[in-house]
């Protein structure tokens, strides 16, 4: 039987060559056309030379696909998205086009109107420990950004079981390459090496997004949230640290208590793959290049607050690994399908 | 006139080795001695090639000198500066062993019971921008850690006037040098490289300074912290992300609450040469190598909540060349001597 | 039919843990025993979490396998090596312990007397892309150090066919992950970090091992090599620089010459999967993780120079990779079985 | 007396403002105007946070000074300059624009031609171990490009002794602060981040400089020079290896010639004072914001070949430190005025 023909638009950001590398390895679909702008025309692998056996030459326009990932940036990539489902293409949206359910968030936070307010409610924001049922059955998936991805899976299971406060506090550190492949003197290596700074403290784009399902997980009590991301001196890599007080009575005090909040993680995600909920503090390097989520919820005792870190590798679980985790659904394939490698370590 | 003469102990880690580096550029005193333990009878520019002009000998027993540091390690720190300051030589100890005003702290928190309890009440915490008059008239001055300086300077303005309620959050961010010199898997490079975790969440040591230094700005109100530190793979930096809700009614609305809020903190660090208050998010780079500390306050207007970013060289502001700002206030030199390098960029 | 059962001796470092992660993910062979020294009794996963799936304890001796790799530190390779062998099993050696053909180089590169020399003329050296015959034959193979790939690999098809004059420069450039798990300040990232450094000037133990298999190549006219190592401040990655003076005549002038070379080196390696003739410098980024050598061989005109750069990532064909491409030889699969993994950019 | 003013003209890459932090700090001199292109208007510690105390604007052009540098890129450097030295100011150049004394060199390695080759016969190349006497009177200097300084002092005491045969092999591995603050692929943190490679194989720029400068040491047997540039994920710091055959009969066998080699190389730098001629293998961190170049003469016995390391940081000995290294000279001040700094490490 063939395999089902999938296409990438926009190949050449780190989104996109993250997905041509992850679905080069993918036992049941074949990437046959990959998109690029200014480097339309030439071998993919010319382009990226470690993507070695792909014999592809980057096109203009999308080729016949039975499946495709758009990793277009914000904006440009609905106009992209919108023919492909008018000819029953499924579509994997790895920009922010369809992930806030409300059209007027995109002239606040992303400056322009949306072009197909209906297809907001339409599409299913690709978070498959969340909506793994509503997935399997979408025709347009909004892939989660990265740094939402590592904070609604570190705060979910606390905000749905009601265990705290409303106020949160959301840290993440990134590593460089979530900023894209883009030049700019934030990036530059000179600049960004032995560096740290945090940044859009007046308000970054992912906070709505963040927001958004956190309060669908508890719509009587929607948490208010500040949100400051950083930058690191490294390639790959989000940690997120999440703070919020506990709800008193809800979890027991001391080491029972630990284990009792862990205990009530595990559960969460006992249907998620690619979650390991951990009793030690985790390593972004632990998910170096594959798409696990690793989530340490501890507790504060002397203070009762909650604090939970996790750490997903920004373009794999971030990006182009969760867009495949959602494509795997779209096409009733296993969840883990081709997502299967060990990270790399050292 | 001769100059003070000063000596190191354990000249042979992070700390004590940047000391070495400050003082011998510095005008007005001479480091005419300095100790190590297995290295003793090595030249200092021998086990650091660096320090390429200094011509000493790395000695077991320090000798003849009118001023001290001491870079041992907590526990043993004590017991090599109580006979000093009983020969009338004043002392900055680097060391947290006359940090905590509450003896019963330390088995708590350092697993040793203090030798010199009085030592503790006459100690004064070196932090020049809180404390530079005790400072100049004391004979044992315990030099902040580099976590607890980020921290508290961040914090300080907030907590001192009153404007924001007890529970605090500190997300603090290290370069690797913060952990010292001993080996360990932590420090390897090649597990340190490309990676960030966030450690001692059970609690860390630096967390009572923190505490009973912002309860001492305002007794009536202590605050109640929660001190996550990180490891980024940078040598040198911190940067600390605080964050608190500010009490309703101190700080205007919009705009000018962000100008109203800086103005508070200029005017409180208006005698303190070395802390830069801005109005954009700072780089840790911006103090590489010196003893700057800048401090970028902030409101998040959607939670009321204030956000403060400081940023210092651990190794400088953090150790060392705090540690020689204590001296100038002790000798009544100008604060600034010998500190005055610009930072080395990029 | 029963999968072949393979065991790593010493699995806890660098080289031994690689070739966990490969082995987990081999299709033909099931990892059924690590052993380790201090780490014995803990969990594999446990001791190296980015190993999640492999369900093994750490033992302290090797259990019934039917193939074996040693990551054993040398001189301690060859005692465990031998008993294995006397019971019919397979080796791969990842050792030096049996690479060198002359017993008596032992003594002088690394301290000891062999053990068995009657086993070094038995053991093949394990560098397919020259021995893959006696490979699939042998019952021991001596897997190449890292430097000696990328070196010999860079060098053979121009000793091979004798275009060069015997005096060759090697200059290797080698990621810190090479020097193992071990601590040392060597590797203490504040001090590896934003540095680099010539190291083995003297002599380091992986030139008799380029010595004696370039001399194999031209056993007539055996360059005389010299060999310089440096440290750079990144995780993985060998990229070695190799420059010789072309004999005259051999190869054309101008692009024709350039050409003409690459043809060589092409044909040289047409049933090497793993090698790369390229005609542009390559990265080492280009084979991260992965088990690829990138040779660029060009010529410098003005002075009529042979420069070869080539590019591995150390741990994978400088190490484990190439470990598991003997083992498949041994085991007569296809080659590159579990090995196809692309490299992971950026 | 008022201090000679200084200027610069482009202050924005990073020769520029090194120069900047350099001169801020100089006792003799003083930094009255600095030039930029799209900067022009901003305040000089906006643009460069940095340079704190630095009251400057940049400007559109040159204000009065009595001495300038140029960090002009090549090409523009010159037309920037003909007019300062025809209103008597002396000029110290650090493009390229007047380092090779054959015009014809800067149509080929340039492309352009020059617009002043009377310049090029009176200009002395800025190198102070060779040329101290003739840079002292000189009213134009070209300051001589990062790689060549680190290659021919490595060289210089060898080929002007005639040690070595002609043929020369020079390796070097740069920090990305070489390539300068230009946006490109290349110095995108993500890309140049764990990685290294050669470029300009088919001839860098600073290939003509070397070969020339090495060439008037010993016109009699001018080298025969391949060199090679490398990039590596550090900020700063170039580490050279040069290669070379010692003519038979110089130097003696074993460890005599060893100290005889040092004893002729610390012989010929006893006037450097910024040179270290060392017995042990430098790294470039021992140079991270200072002015010393080390070398570690040394001959690999088994083939009869010289080894030399050098390291320097390509900002300042490569850059901006030489500079005004070569500015003392001119404006009879000691040498090392202003460059006293102690490199910063860890």
């Amino acid at each position: 039987m063939a395999k089902t023909r999938v296409g990438i638009i926009n190949v050449t950001g780190y989104a996109g060559v993250e997905l041509a590398r992850l679905l080069a390895q993918h036992p049941e679909v074949e990437l046959t056309s990959v998109t690029g702008r200014s480097a339309a025309g030439q071998k993919l692998n010319t382009f990226f030379p470690h993507l070695t056996g792909l014999n592809l030459t980057i096109e203009s326009k999308l080729g016949a696909v039975d499946f495709a990932f758009s990793a277009m940036p914000h904006k440009e990539s609905a106009p992209e998205i919108i023919p492909l489902l008018e000819n029953g293409i499924k579509v994997v949206d790895i920009s922010a086009d369809f992930r806030l359910r409300d059209a007027a968030a995109y002239p606040e936070w992303y400056q322009f109107t949306h072009p197909a307010p209906q297809l907001l409610r339409e599409a299913v924001y690709g978070l498959p420990e969340l909506y793994s049922k509503k997935i399997a059955k979408a025709r347009l998936i909004a892939n989660p950004g990265c740094y939402p991805t590592s904070a609604i899976l570190a705060l979910a299971p606390a905000v749905k079981q009601g265990l705290i406060e409303p106020g949160i506090i959301v840290d993440s550190k990134s590593g460089i390459s979530g900023a894209g492949r883009s030049l700019s003197l934030k990036v530059h290596f000179s600049e960004a090496n032995e560096d740290t700074t945090a940044y859009s403290l007046e308000g970054h784009r992912h906070f709505p997004e963040i927001s958004q399902e956190l309060a669908l997980l508890n719509p009587k009590h929607p948490p208010s949230i500040t949100f400051v991301p950083h930058l690191l001196p490294m390639t790959r890599g989000i940690l997120t640290t999440a703070y919020a007080t506990l709800v008193p009575g809800k979890i027991a005090a001391g080491k029972d208590g630990d284990k009792q909040l862990r205990d009530i993680y595990a559960d969460f995600y006992k249907h998620a793959p690619f979650v390991k909920v951990v009793s030690f503090s985790p390593h972004t390097k632990y998910t170096w290049g594959n798409n696990d989520c690793y989530i340490y919820p501890t507790i504060d005792h002397r203070t009762g607050r909650l604090v939970v870190i996790s750490c997903i590798d920004n373009l794999v679980k971030g990006a182009a690994g969760q867009a495949i985790q959602n494509m795997n659904l779209m096409l009733d394939l296993p969840e883990t399908t081709g997502l299967q490698a060990l990270a790399i370590f050292p």
